[in-house]
């Protein structure tokens, strides 16, 4: 580099990558971190932009989040697809989100009750017009309803195209692992690394593991069905996406683990669950099994702003569950922040310092600088 | 080469090389074509040495074939390790045949009444001394009986080890694809080409696909059984076999399909078995999802001898899945025809010929030379 960028953003997933294109668009000088751009989390994920299917009991602040970050999504696909001249798969068809017994179909109107009674878009359908709308759903789902404005992506177009975009608008990636943040030298550094922030920063993001099949419908052609699929097939929560390619994601486990390896059980549940609700999957072909790992946070919801006692650093991360869909409101709320040096006001129930001592009740967290034992980096002791 | 061969035997799987070192081992030139030797049918194969278990109604005289190939198997293991210094992963603690429901085991009741009518070595177990023998199995598991001689081999061993055993012997690997038998110049021509012998020869061979998973038992351990498992789990008939490394063979369907694809309906079939069978496999990792091509024929039975009209040609295929079984005997048996030039009586009910068209009733199946239409080559249709 001939000299110090304005900005450092370690991560090149979708989060690192869409801010990294929004601040090299407003003419900052931009450099993105990252020896694998969009190998982790992205990579497994399935791409529902699902605010309304996703918006559960306690969670009332994320979905706000989910729902304006979701609204944002089609100028923001289109803005890309013209800028990258990448076709991201954006499909706007809806989600079905149905029950397969009476047990499941109860336990997913609690739920629709819920959503509906926040203000969100959710139609329950006959079952006849459930089966008008998707015939190869099976006979013996009880249920369903329309979130019709629960779009999806493909994260694995997403992530090239806004590694075009980026560098199309003058950012440079780095394809080196930042081990330290002392390393980086930026007047402003974006923490953009999913769980490979909590040792850059001690932030509380643990891994949360997400198993997820890729089926490909036979004979080339696409699936047999339009809607994003989620539901309750005997207790077992599953999604079905179908993509224009033959491609079908089928997901996913959730489990406080750490390891990417691919279970046996997880796999048989999936696929029971997938061919329970839509017996034709079964004549599909299996092509990938793969695990990854979400940045899981205390609430479940992102970590996004300023870091305490960092001057300086900004974090974009813990994005847990949602990062596609979170990936147009971040890189603007961040983008702003960068630029203009104040935080939005949509900021202000995800900001790091909610997990400071104060907040967590540990008095012996905080060590003698008054920075919080919580933020403590696990592999970097010196701060410069 | 610098002289004509003695004999040039075209595939390198377990039946070829082991032909391939018996010959050379007796002093001959050998030469062995194939262009990814052990990439077909032994590598899905699961390894399985079971003439018992696998003796069914109305194959009688495969299973005295079966049987006496099994019987030369501790040998033929012990002299291949000392010949090629590799364990092949032959393994004797025998096999348990299982029922779930009590359905499966009125299922399987029936096939062992018939197996120890032939007089073969079945001995029923009560559910006390079956768990005694494998604690892992389900609770829910009615019954089982134990064929102690069914016994396995690691096919992925076995490969490489005849591979080294017949060149230490002599033997030169060609590795190039043969597409017509008048391309090949040796005195003798053993065609053990599984599934490719059809174009080769018109034997009536043909593709039975088979998928098979292989898991492996979690923190690199040894898996929690030690007997292959075989067993009827809600009327889905299933495999486990158990190897050192920890992997487990799970198999494997049996279709009439020439694609070697993996299909979601297949793997949860599979892994709804095995687990059912022994819960403890749903914490194994998933490591592989595979699709094989079995050489099957129209009596199951492999095809092995002289090919009528073919002066020097011998066949030593459609092996179905009875391959590595059958690798011993097949191979002793084609030694000794090569060398003597005489059929061992074991191998009459096995010959080419019982596919004539005197066999077949299909006199338009004769052409002007007098040769079996239904020899006649795919893609040959001239002869030296």
């Amino acid at each position: 580099m001939l000299s110090r960028p304005d900005v450092a953003v370690v991560g090149a997933g979708p989060v690192g990558l869409a801010i990294a294109w929004r601040c090299a668009s407003r003419g900052l000088r931009v450099v993105v971190h990252d020896p694998a751009p969009g190998s982790s989390a992205s990579h497994v994920a399935a791409g529902m932009l699902a605010p309304v299917a996703e918006a559960y009991f306690g969670e009332h602040e994320l979905t706000g989040l989910l729902t304006a970050s979701a609204a944002r999504w089609p100028a923001f696909a289109a803005e890309l697809t013209a800028a990258a001249g990448v076709d991201v798969g954006y499909r706007t068809e809806g989600t079905l989100m149905v029950g397969l017994t009476a047990d499941d179909l109860a336990e997913a109107r609690r739920l629709w009750a819920y959503q509906q009674g926040l203000g969100l878009p959710v139609t329950p359908l006959r079952p006849s017009a459930l089966r008008d709308r998707e015939p190869a759903l099976a006979p013996r789902v009880r249920g369903g309803a329309l979130a019709a404005t629960d779009h999806q992506v493909n994260p694995r177009r997403l992530v090239p195209a806004l590694r075009t975009a980026a560098e199309r608008a003058g950012a440079t990636l780095v394809p080196a692992a930042v081990r330290r943040l002392s390393d980086v030298d930026a007047r402003v550094t974006v923490v953009a690394a999913g769980c490979g922030a909590a040792a850059l920063t001690g932030l509380p993001v643990r891994p949360v593991k997400g198993q997820v099949l890729r089926l490909r419908a036979p004979g080339g052609g696409a699936p047999g069905f339009r809607h994003v699929i989620r539901g309750y097939a005997d207790g077992e929560h599953v999604y079905l996406v179908p993509r224009d390619s033959g491609e079908v994601v089928v997901g996913a486990t959730v489990e406080e683990r750490a390891d990417t390896d691919v279970s046996a059980g997880a796999v048989l549940r999936l696929l029971r669950a997938a061919v329970d609700l839509l017996p034709e999957l079964a004549e599909y072909d299996l092509v990938e099994t793969l695990a990854g790992l979400r940045p899981g946070t205390p609430d479940n919801a992102p970590i996004l702003g300023p870091l305490p006692g960092r001057p300086g650093v900004l974090a974009a991360t813990g994005h847990h569950r949602h990062g596609i869909v979170l990936t147009p409101l971040t890189a603007d709320l961040i983008a702003d922040l960068v630029v203009t040096g104040k935080a939005d006001p949509m900021l202000a129930p995800f900001t790091p310092d909610r997990f400071a001592p104060a907040a967590t009740a540990d008095p012996a967290g905080t060590d003698a600088d008054g920075r919080s034992g919580a933020f403590a980096p696990e592999e970097e002791h010196t701060w410069n």
